[in-house]
């Protein structure tokens, strides 16, 4: 193959994102849930701007890939949805970030001078 | 509202990320740009992993926004198409990695110890 750019010695640390962790809500999601340990569906979706369709389709696809346990109860008299990360969960928020600080580092490794 | 979380004070890093720019195969794109200046499609296509058609299709999302120039041209007689990123695409990514930044913090403050 012709070129005349630099062969790169790693896969590129974007192509060992996995699309289910990084996709920009569900990354929220975790990182909130991270953070809050268990976390109430109303709280998170005040805190990432959500409509709750759009918040309980993220939760289906994390709940099916066995990243989040979901749990249904009362609070009162209220029906309340809580969720937690699963230790999965932990292990691919932990993937996805330790990809993300490559991805920077190769960022601020390169590239033009600030503009 | 009856919530026993903590309040958020600032808005989440997530609800500032932008999709075009965040997607993982657009993000890679453009970290590669960044990096080479003005990179080859033959070239990215090999980095990321990607088929013609699958980068064809993210290119064409991020010259639309603005964000990449696409120049056609020749290497001897083999057709070749490069692309640079555009002072916005640079911005945008900027925007993106600080917003990662604020993220990865977040992640690190909060959350169980490592199982």
């Amino acid at each position: 193959m012709t070129n005349d750019q630099p062969e790169q010695r790693d896969p590129h640390p974007a192509t060992a994102l996995d699309d289910v962790v990084h996709q920009r809500v569900r990354l929220g999601i975790l990182t909130v849930a991270h953070q809050a340990r268990r976390v109430e569906f109303g709280f998170l979706r005040t805190a990432l701007g959500l409509t709750a369709g759009n918040l309980s389709q993220h939760l289906t696809v994390l709940e099916k890939a066995g990243l989040i346990a979901v749990e249904k109860g009362y609070e009162g008299r209220r029906a309340r949805t809580w969720l937690t990360l699963t230790p999965a969960g932990e292990r691919a928020l932990r993937e996805e970030v330790a990809q993300l600080k490559r991805l920077i580092h190769q960022f601020e490794q390169g590239g033009a001078p600030a503009r």
